[in-house]
């Protein structure tokens, strides 16, 4: 199969081969010479075959921020999964006992007694044994424990019998989009420094942990400095996204040139009426309204910029000088924020040399639970 | 069937009946005590058993903003559809073409000699007859053709056997959320005045146009005093949401009180270790990121506001005296923007004393093509 993108059906989602397969080399490659390991996270790309590609690149696991993400990537063959964020529900927690049951890879974060004593007693139930992690809060106060109390949950996740701790997260999720690397850095290492203290105190009082996971794209070089982290939970480095682009660099402070920008909308300009801009058919129900704005990536060379006009369509300006664009020409956005982007999507037009080759079901689209 | 709240797995989307239909209710007495007709528009609510409730309390059809939207509502049987945005690529135009030939009610609004062409040439290829609106550009720039190129635009169409100017469409989408209603309603009518205008001449040059239809929610009770506005193409006063529930009114400079706030999501507290807040799991993945904030509809009576805290979290504020928010707990949000909020969920829990009664699909949920 090889469809022309002028076939496609517009707006619709494009993945650049190429530059993903490039961008999960840099990654794994950057991460196995720092000596650590690699748990992506899913709830970017929200596609069970990208975490597979993930998978068959080097990657230990996979990461989803909630239970029906994960559920969706075991459906699809895809473990060991940990589910980053609170599971909390009686109906979700019975849902976790049952898999761990069946015998199927995934563990769970946990932040409070309270969690850890409803996920003890469904698994009770179930006769399952469920392996956990301490989520630690960066000082976000978003979820996590905090180090100072971690302590104490950790002895009351050794009181539990269906409970087995296998180590710690910390995901500084405040610290990311820092545009400055130093400042990055600095911070990062501060924040991620108070998580592995707490790490080897935990050891030190005997309990087995082997995994210390976090990070993010962001600080995805800084990070593997820390010598008690496992492994990166990172996510958007496989698609990127003008935020990311955006970063400084330690090579280049005023770009982040590791990860290529794979993922672009593809739209149609529907409108050509007006002076200096045309409209296209992508707004913001089809480009996630986020800081900066997206950004044009073909047609090349004409310094087009993308505003959103609503939320059907976009606006693309068309400078003096640059070619004009006419009803029923397309258009290629990178988008602003990928995340949010691909999960208002059913489907990633895999692209190679042009010519869509493959079609990804984004199937953990929508799975917010 | 009553499914109690909390058995729901969140975050979800709940639509409370009662103020659902008091809204359908006040928006159809409205229009006709006006004279004026109803054709709601689904881009916000992006379900057909909602566009069926419209056409049952008397609409005379209903509106898409893409054509992938109105062939779902076709096939839920819900017609006459009007698709208000330009459809100009060769495959849609074929789409297009093919239903009129089986005799559905589907009309397009076009704003260009380009894209009519287009139509033209592939209503002659299917043997069909396609109805058509002139779109008016209301001073936007968005889509539209200007008042001024518009008489050249119905001579066109008039060259054309295969299409049937039935009259014109003009939504100023600038103008629906000036706070104040007296300005509001200048600068509505001196737009929908230019309109009017047009509509006369083009009537007066032999054109038997028998439809003016635009206006939104924020200009519902300033539109019908445009004496040659036929129908109103509102679509957010169905369900309601925090921009449109901030609105000045006539009789309320300081409250848009017409229609009640039907939407909610329903999310669930995951982590509750900081002071003064705590964490539940709808983000912005969730409830679609704009302004103003949502608003925290239950529990009621603590004061509680939402702010966002990244792609899958919200933070939930607790001032102090208000009566606390453990893990677990549930909390209604009522959405900032309705129309892309709703594109992020596949069903509706219809509820109705506390209790869901019915579920419908989100069936046009992702057709933004």
């Amino acid at each position: 199969m090889r469809t022309p993108l002028r076939d496609l059906d517009t707006p619709c989602l494009l993945l650049e081969r190429p530059l993903f397969l490039s961008n999960l080399r840099a990654m794994q490659d950057s991460v196995a010479r720092a000596g650590k390991r690699l748990r992506p996270h899913a709830k970017t790309h929200k596609c069970s075959r990208v975490s597979r590609a993930q998978l068959d690149a080097g990657a230990v696991g996979v990461c989803a921020a909630k239970l029906s993400e994960a559920e969706a990537l075991l459906a699809a063959g895809v473990e060991p999964v940990l589910v980053t964020g609170p599971v909390v529900t009686q109906a979700k927690l019975e849902r976790v006992a049952a898999l761990r049951s069946a015998g199927r890879r995934l563990s769970l974060a946990v932040d409070s007694e309270e969690a850890a004593r409803r996920l003890e007693s469904a698994c009770a139930r179930a006769g399952a044994v469920a392996e956990v992690l301490i989520d630690v809060d960066p000082r976000l106060g978003r979820t996590g424990v905090s180090v100072a109390r971690a302590p104490s949950l950790a002895d009351f996740i050794g009181t539990c019998r269906h409970l087995r701790l296998a180590g710690l997260q910390m995901y500084a999720g405040n610290v990311q989009h820092l545009q400055d690397h130093a400042e990055r850095r600095a911070r990062s290492l501060e924040l991620m420094g108070e998580g592995a203290e707490l790490f080897r105190e935990l050891r030190r009082r005997g309990f087995a942990m082997t995994v210390f996971t976090g990070g993010g794209t962001g600080t995805f070089d800084i990070d593997t400095g820390v010598p008690e982290l496992t492994d990166l939970q990172v996510g958007s480095y496989a698609v990127m996204d003008v935020q990311y682009l955006g970063l400084g660099s330690r090579e280049d402070p005023a770009a982040f040139g590791h990860f290529r920008p794979a993922l672009r909308v593809l739209s149609t300009v529907l409108s050509a009426n007006a002076r200096g801009h045309v409209t296209v058919d992508a707004g913001l129900k089809t480009l996630y309204r986020d800081t900066p704005a997206p950004a044009v990536a073909a047609p090349a060379g004409g310094a087009y910029a993308y505003d959103w006009y609503g939320d059907e369509y976009g606006k693309v300006s068309v400078p003096s000088g640059a070619p004009a664009l006419a009803v029923g020409d397309l258009v290629e956005i990178v988008p602003s924020h990928c995340d949010p982007t691909i999960n208002l999507f059913d489907r990633l037009h895999v692209v190679e040399d042009g010519a869509v080759v493959e079609v990804w079901p984004i199937d953990l689209r929508g799975k917010s639970q």
